[in-house]
């Protein structure tokens, strides 16, 4: 067996530490996340690495020397509802492997407890903790059973108190994240890693078109304030811009209508707004450009709309040095459209992310794949930029 | 105090009969119903009327001789949650009204128990009974306290083994109903009153768009299929073809996406379809036009689309020599794009309607007004409607 296939079916053993009979679910410090630290345990003591999980939950292990400048291997531990085998834990697993050669660089991988957001409805909670923005505020959020992050953290028999002392040590001089890309670009392009350049900035709104609900039956068309039809002509503007620009992205993916009745004109459509892309300047310009729209939709249907920003963050640049390094075995290069902790990781650290092909673009799925000879190809640009790195640091 | 002020302030009274506090809330024989009754009877039985209530809880009173040919002017009682003050009881109210000047011509006034669909999603409960088309599979419907029609008669202290004995009279030998227009028609003409010509067919349907979900952040906008897209395009031409002919409506009320978060792309969407006009050929024709139009963009956009039909209503024309009559006192003839209690009785007997104007278009709200001197209107044509049916029955 590669070792390829092996970091395959070791994923796929993982996926079997579930919340939910059948389906792979694993949020925050859930049960199951108990089975995956003791799984990775073993095969990182085996390695004789040391192993430590860190008060936010973070398996950490360390192979090398405690006192050398470390690179961290790292990416998340925690899953969606009904995931597939490899979104986060295979940036883990990767790591581990890596080490199985036993490099003379000094490498730290973490298994980050969360990065989804499904639990307490706030991402990247393990990566947070280590840049010291895992707040108060923070661990005072809820999940739906009523427990805090502060309790459920308790509750697996870890200290909360010791939150502060989960922060990087300031040996990492670097961090990589492999990730499934989760989209269709590389097995569109035909490619199987990309070197991410940047975590493109998005920005995220709620648009609430008002018009006038009345009987659908008793009311002429030329009477009418069809909030739904103010927005439909508002959703196709969102298309048509996202086409505007390459790398664009722009999305209504949430629509509510009231009174949303067949025989009722719908007086109030809430619809959401998406839009991505590596460049700030046009994302913000997009983002103008729609509102404007949906003022001049509205002012023409005798109707209104209004407007809430939810979210307005930035592009996140990855390290050009380590993306540079990393180009020389991985010659591809696109954005991700999607957040991953190495933005959480990047103002801290010089960080770099290498994507694998996500064949159907699927992701999020049971369905969600990885090929083996993407892993074999993704082992050898980790093999190839450790060596670099040591060659760097020697 | 004017006879139509007291009509006025008789429908008011009785919008205090509710089920909810606050709000007037009127469904198929529920304890309020019992007030109306009671407070409708003391002043028929004060007019020297004959009181009774069917047992299909429709209350009847009959001005003059049991055995002479009738008119029968009706509506409902029952309202929709959080209703106004008129709709449907206004047009009993005016019956009993226009038996306060004693005409020669047998009047049986009739208060239906149902019209609004709301207590057990089955309309016209009331009036069906008339008609003897309120069977077996009708009274085993069961409200949400899973309490049936049948149980629901029982409840009230009637007896549903006598539904058949609830069926019209054969003196009935016209079938009069006023009601309040429910639309910005009349308001917008500046006129107060129409005669009913016809009630417009309607054609319902379900349509699903499949596209295919994805992650709006990484999922490039050449490579979705975007099943909202897809629908807004078709929303939009729902819009258009409503505008195409005279007297055309042509709605989306309710829309379900899925799977409606803002950062997915959504991949099914479900729109419901309600067009009506008062020929039945152009209603077909553009339901035609707007399934093909749904088909095309669906295969323009890589994607799907199926349709289920859900009511497939002809127009029911009123009488025309009742309406010829009415048409003398009340010039304005318009079509009623909702359904009323004279559409279930006009197979079966000569029906006329008569429109009131809703100012503002306002109805289904307790800003659901009436005017004065439009009720006064509808009083006058009322009595010279009675006038010449007792010449042409003399």
């Amino acid at each position: 067996m590669s070792l390829a296939e092996k970091v395959i079916g070791i994923c796929r053993e993982l996926a079997l530490c579930t919340e939910e009979p059948g389906r792979t679910t694993r949020t925050f410090l859930s049960p199951p996340m108990r089975d995956v630290h003791r799984i990775l345990t073993d095969w990182m003591s085996d390695l004789g690495m040391q192993v430590s999980v860190d008060a936010a939950g973070n398996l950490h292990g360390l192979h090398g020397s405690p006192d050398a400048p470390r690179l961290m291997i790292a990416s998340h531990l925690d899953t969606v509802p009904g995931a597939g085998a490899f979104d986060g834990i295979l940036g883990v697993v990767l790591g581990i492997a890596l080490c199985e050669s036993h490099p003379k660089l000094a490498i730290e991988v973490a298994g980050f407890s969360e990065e989804e957001g499904v639990r307490f409805g706030m991402p990247f909670i393990g990566s947070r903790a280590l840049v010291g923005t895992l707040d108060a505020a923070a661990l005072a959020k809820y999940d739906r059973d009523g427990i805090s992050v502060e309790q459920a953290i308790r509750n697996y028999g870890l200290d909360p108190g010791q939150i502060l002392n989960a922060k990087l040590s300031p040996r990492v001089f670097a961090y990589l994240e492999f990730h499934i890309e989760q989209g269709p670009v590389l097995d569109q392009a035909g490619v199987p890693l990309a070197v991410v350049d940047s975590i493109v900035g998005q920005s995220r709104f709620s648009l609430t078109f008002k018009g006038h609900a009345n009987h659908a039956g008793t009311t002429p068309m030329h009477l009418r304030r069809d909030a739904l039809a103010a927005a439909a002509e508002w959703i196709l503007d969102v298309e048509a811009t996202g086409n505007l620009e390459s790398g664009l992205v722009a999305t209504v993916g949430a629509l509510t209508v009231l009174p949303n009745a067949g025989n009722v004109i719908p007086g109030q459509v809430r619809a959401s707004l998406d839009v991505r892309h590596a460049s700030d300047e046009i994302r913000l310009q997009s983002v103008e450009r729609l509102l404007r729209s949906a003022a001049s939709i509205a002012v023409l249907r005798d109707s209104f709309v209004e407007h809430a920003e939810l979210l307005n963050q930035s592009t996140i640049a990855m390290d050009p040095d380590l993306c540079k390094t990393l180009s020389g075995y991985a010659p591809f290069h696109m954005s991700s459209g999607a957040g991953h902790d190495a933005m959480i990781l990047a103002p801290h650290v010089p960080s770099a992310m290498l994507f694998l092909r996500s064949p159907g673009g699927i992701s999020h799925h049971p369905d969600e794949a990885v090929r083996t000879e993407d892993v074999a190809a993704a082992l050898e640009v980790g093999q190839q930029f450790i060596h670099e790195l040591e060659r760097q640091h020697a």
